[in-house]
């Protein structure tokens, strides 16, 4: 198969980043340009990430590939996306809200970006989860009159809480669920994202728009397709999001209501056997398992289980009886929000829509 | 009135030192005796807080009072409690098994121990929430042949839980708590308690026994007496408890289920106007207010809220409406656990204690 | 005394925070004028720190004073400073050089900027240090032709430096100095100051500037007035200058090479022994003793010890021998870098000021 | 070859996990044995790691490899050290020091711990730096009449200073050298090592001993063997040890006088050639090159770089002239403590004994 040419938009971005660092030498793609914004192009990517200062602002463990650094930064705005098979975004809202339906008129977009999960006719992709939504690509392209499309991933606390509920609704019914983040400062990014001086040796309780994304996205994405529209699940979701001193992983305490009694292992072996299907396909990003359930109490932690799996796989832990609802129960999970939840989430879902012949 | 005598069981840890710490020249009250293990007795309490290697290990911010400095530390196994008014225990549940019932013999006991707290004769005080559980001091003492008795604080965990709960269930009935909490490192003490490898950009999502110990201790106290003992409150509380990269002061976020339909605004005012009576009666150790409630989205924060009014006042914020629960509250609140939740809130006990005669 | 009039400029920020904090009810000045941006000017204080998310961005841990929060703010390029008796300026280093001189044409400025520090005419005090270079002021002024003056205080990591230098150059004569901070990240202020993700779990080993302005501060600061300008102390300092994951106070590992041999008493006796006179005039913001030398070798701990004496002390522990250096001690100290290193410690230069009739 | 066979020592404990974790299908050594207090001694080692709440204590980011999981772990104190090639010992102090000189009777011993590091015919290995200095061993045997012997790796803070300054001493000369160490809490192992109430938020000042260890290592490390033992270095190295909030990997803050100037450029270049010839032998765990130079002011950081090259690269920057000392040096370095400072360079110098016959 011959590559697919990949533009990667917001490259000097923590998100853009991650996703050049994600894969190198993808069997799929080839990363073909690279897009930023007008501060930006014209430069190598070496000279974007090197700031007056003389620091070098590459924020991945991973070294970056020398092939990248030597590549012209492109000015987002200008890109002429009908040349590249894909365009991964990992922009601001405000700016993908401009450029992703221009892109969209020639190609396939995936996207970190919330402008338009919110939309009737664009599907909200977890890996696993809901690809099967994918139906609403033809409808989009029809009803927007583009060649390409607009797919975004969830909130990257949005995708460890739907990524467990999915396996609890197929098999128990979900009725309501209730869940507290302990959210990592990565997620907030860094312009300025979260300054030293509110986070360390804190909690902060508020994360503005956050628990309104999950409850909605949650709901989306596990929801059903009702002829060229999802049907949001019918259960409600209620959270609240908080940010904690940690670097990355979200983790989440989620408490749920299900229709049919389970037990703790019923719950246990639902949550194992969970995308056995999806995983069987071998995609190139994907994990040799989508959700660990630990037996140790004193899992999942964020620090010791993010980087399992290349940061792709969900873990818990802590499942157990709750007695404050009906059939209730509850878990722990850890999730990596820059990894699965963002980056190299998106690049999987990129991975099955091409071999579905999307892209 | 002459001050009444007490003494200090376990005063070289960490929640003996508060109480040491907590009130210089109180009016009530005056310490007696210092006693803590074999180990100590013999030194004075300066030397006792010395080791090996010449560190002064004294806790509190407030200094060390000279006159406690040069006091001798006698073994908490030998001393003589009929000569006391109050002994003070803060000791490991261990250790206060077998110590407070000797103590009791003769002398009130207020502990923050959880040795008793489960017994049907013992009441679980909370300033201001349930003291009118006193009630069982008498049938206590009948039934054990005591002249003193034992009454501890709750868990540090509960009492900003319960705290909360006490206005919300007088005003409209509570049918389901769920609660999931963000621990401080100071609750678990310095033997060695959390160490640092563990909890440095991390989450651990499980504390032994604590959930169990909430679940029980807000029902109990929230609970009627009947008879001789206390009927538990009839709503289920469901808890995870989880530890935080946070030297002091419990993050809560709770969800209720309310009997009766209340507004945001009307649970607001049912927090504000809480305690009224109570704080009206000037106890020494008492905030001018219980509870705090916010507007500022961003509180209350661990760090910014724990020290208010002296580490007494429970700080409320981001109370919205829950969809997920019927008539679903939702809201944050900080709690100091070693400041109300523990040394001080004992003393606040005890100053009622004693005005009511029980001391 | 009739109280001084005081205008606070760049009155949001942090710094001018915490000049409004400081000191509540000063004996000697009043609060006359608050100042700030344009984008803050017309807007009570109350309003000018509430964000459009409804967050309050009062940063001290004192409540903040009603009075205070009625106050309207002016916009501080428009202030008639003439009104005033005393300007206090908080404000980045580029708007300061432009404002302060505007100020000074009809009154005294104290302030935290670095922008005038290096000018010949211009003292950097220290409280207690070198106050006698007030000499300087007269001299300025002439030249100058103003009728007030700027008087900065130095770089927050010089304070604590410059003040255990000052009684050891006194007594023995100092040849040479290295000196490695651990900084706070109060130091970097909000905006954005040190993000999370770039501190926790981490050691920043450098800051832009601070090691020559330590140096060459700390230089001035001991230095002699010969004619109308300042000769330098004649000993080099090498400096390192690192931040690492500590909300409040600088700690500094000191190595000095003496003149004269001195013995580890000696240095420490020399330490405790300094600032006697100054402390005897009883300023009111001035702490009972400038200098605390530890004799337990696990302090000074920054977050043990800022606090201590209001954040005025400066806490010297550890003082030995050092071999590698003739005559050499070494030591470590901590310093509130936001208390006596900024905005209390220049409260301080003005009390004295105003005492000699300088303001 | 066939491979040598290998006792673990102290199995369980961090060390001694991460001498496991390094290398999985070594070439050269194969894990026959591992042992550790009786208290583990029988069960398996899966078993031995799991405590009784079911907490699993493997602390390594890479997973246990299966096959140690189901070996069974020995007493250490009645190990058969006859049968093996070579000894790992990763023991406190006291047990190294009877355990050690058991095992050295038959067989080679190479130890983390500090027990005989300052003994005369004990030479510290650094990989690359002073590996000449085997020309003990056999001075070591004979006196001591043991067909094995005792080569202790340096303290971990020794070994980025030592690897530093020996290119520098071996070009220029160095006459003093000044270190300020900012070290990570994991140096201080588990039991309980550093907790979480006095790091967070701090910095402690002391680490009891380190001080001389660092001092005494170095100067015996860049010695030179005279007769039948090492003359120290003539150099005096004077330090500060300090704990920071970090978890892993040391900063130091190094001034270095030389006996000859040198320009920065020469420094770096220095710095940077250092250890080809040990490089190009390409031992199993060297990394590419031995120190890295960066060039980006801000590097290096112990949370970015600690992990480059496997934790075994010394990363170096902020090489910079020092005006305090005559031809003075000054520089940052950050080493990793618990892989190049412990078990991983304990493994790099085996696999030099091994091809040089002494194993």
């Amino acid at each position: 198969m011959k590559k697919k040419k990949v533009a990667v938009i917001g490259a000097t971005g923590v998100a853009g980043q991650q996703f050049l660092a994600s894969r190198p030498g993808h069997p799929f793609f080839e990363v073909a340009a690279l897009a930023a914004s007008e501060r930006s192009a014209g430069k190598t990517y070496q000279e974007a990430l090197t700031d007056a200062s003389g620091a070098f602002r590459w924020y991945c463990q991973e070294p970056l590939d020398p092939a990248f650094a030597k590549m012209k930064v492109e000015d987002a705005s200008k890109l002429d996306a009908s040349k590249m098979d894909l365009v991964f975004t990992a922009v601001e809202s405000d700016a993908a809200k401009e450029l992703e339906p221009r892109y969209a008129k020639t190609t396939p977009v995936v996207s970190t970006a919330s402008a338009f999960r919110y939309e009737d006719d664009v599907p909200i992709f977890i890996p696993g989860v809901n690809l099967d939504h994918d139906r609403l690509i033809p409808v989009q392209k029809k009803k927007r009159g583009w060649k390409g499309f607009v797919t975004p991933v969830p909130n990257c606390t949005t995708t460890g809480l739907a990524m467990t509920l999915k396996p609890l609704h197929e098999a128990f019914g979900v009725l309501q669920v209730i869940m507290t983040s302990m959210q990592a400062c990565s997620g907030a990014g860094r312009s300025p994202g979260v300054i030293g001086l509110d986070i360390m040796d804190n909690v902060i309780p508020y994360i503005p728009k956050e628990e309104e994304k999950v409850e909605k996205e949650t709901q989306k994405i596990l929801g059903a397709i009702v002829g060229e529209s999802i049907a949001p699940a019918p259960f409600p979701v209620s959270a609240t999001c908080t940010r904690v001193p940690v670097l990355e992983a979200h983790t989440e305490a989620v408490y749920v209501s299900l229709k049919k009694h389970a037990t703790v292992e019923e719950v246990k072996d639902a949550l194992r056997r969970f995308g056995g299907d999806f995983v069987a396909m071998k995609f190139p990003s994907c994990p040799p398992r989508l959700i660990d359930v630990s037996e140790d109490p004193f899992r999942p932690q964020p620090r010791l289980d993010r980087d399992r799996e290349g940061g792709m796989l969900t873990s818990v832990g802590r499942v157990r009886a709750d007695h404050a609802l009906p059939n209730g129960i509850k878990y722990m999970l850890v999730s990596h929000n820059t990894k699965m939840g963002a980056a190299k989430g998106g690049m999987l879902v990129a991975e099955y829509l091409a071999r579905q012949g999307h892209i």
